[in-house]
């Protein structure tokens, strides 16, 4: 049996997630006032597809977070590896996240054409635990580019995919 | 500005998800007569560290789902390139997933200790929406192995990591 007594609480957490690699996506979104917010994510997945929905992790402290109410419309982007710059970009400082430009969509959302797909999704509600929150999103249409690798992200560092092993799941 | 109007709904959430890898976990845990079940699940997430968290999901459906209520101890286990027959075992059929052998872990849950890591943790919250939910489970405590590369789950088959592109987030 594995000793488990040697990384407990955060300490586990943090271990385990050094071994787990993700995806990387943007989420944007516009405020009652039409400004554009947006960050970078490794949390965004899947929650079932009848009907289609996604969710992500938010941190309540984010101050993104008060403007993903249920209605909001959002954007996810899926990001290859063409679409590095965008992915430090819009983890770095929160002013100049949108400088250089993007697209004005749907509902003042900002949209970044160039990401590997878009989905428009509409936050339906917020399952608030401690400081963190889990937002749940009805998936209503999306954008597909050409398809680039996928950019992940993995021990504080972003890395593209590499050897298929086997098919199927 | 992209074309939204062509891919709607389940069809839209299946493109955008064609364009995004995720990493691969299996999650176990006993039935309370002390039976194992288990499963392959690519939507292990981190839900914030103070305190620590970690969220997953599943469909209500699902043969698991009326074994993970509040309380239930289940282990996470993050997989590298070394357990891809892992996580192909565990994502086939039901009988077969605990052939072969496993080890028995407190409130016996049952542990691969071959994973790349193995969390602890004890299930907190379901959040349920439509016909799937969002598990929220307490990280306790985890046991680590040497590092492997870290398997993925990308288009309908695994993967590995390929080059680091950058460092930093």
């Amino acid at each position: 049996m594995p000793d488990f007594s040697n990384l407990q609480g955060a300490e586990a957490l943090k271990a385990t997630f050094r071994r787990h690699a993700s995806g990387v996506a943007i989420i944007t979104a516009a405020t009652d006032a039409g400004e554009p917010i947006g960050f970078t994510a490794t949390s965004v997945t899947s929650l079932g597809s009848n009907p289609p929905l996604v969710s992500f992790n938010i941190a309540q402290g984010s101050s993104s977070y008060a403007h993903l109410c249920p209605g909001k419309l959002v954007a996810i982007h899926t990001l290859g590896t063409d679409n590095l710059e965008l992915a430090q970009k819009l983890a770095g400082p929160k002013e100049q996240r949108f400088d250089g430009g993007y697209e004005v969509g749907p509902e003042s959302t900002p949209i970044f054409a160039s990401a590997s797909a878009v989905l428009l999704a509409r936050v339906r509600s917020r399952h608030e635990v401690e400081n963190n929150a889990v937002v749940v999103l009805d998936a209503l249409e999306a954008f597909e580019n050409s398809a680039s690798k996928p950019l992940l992200y993995f021990q504080r560092g972003y890395l593209t995919v590499g050897e298929r092993l086997a098919d199927n799941y």
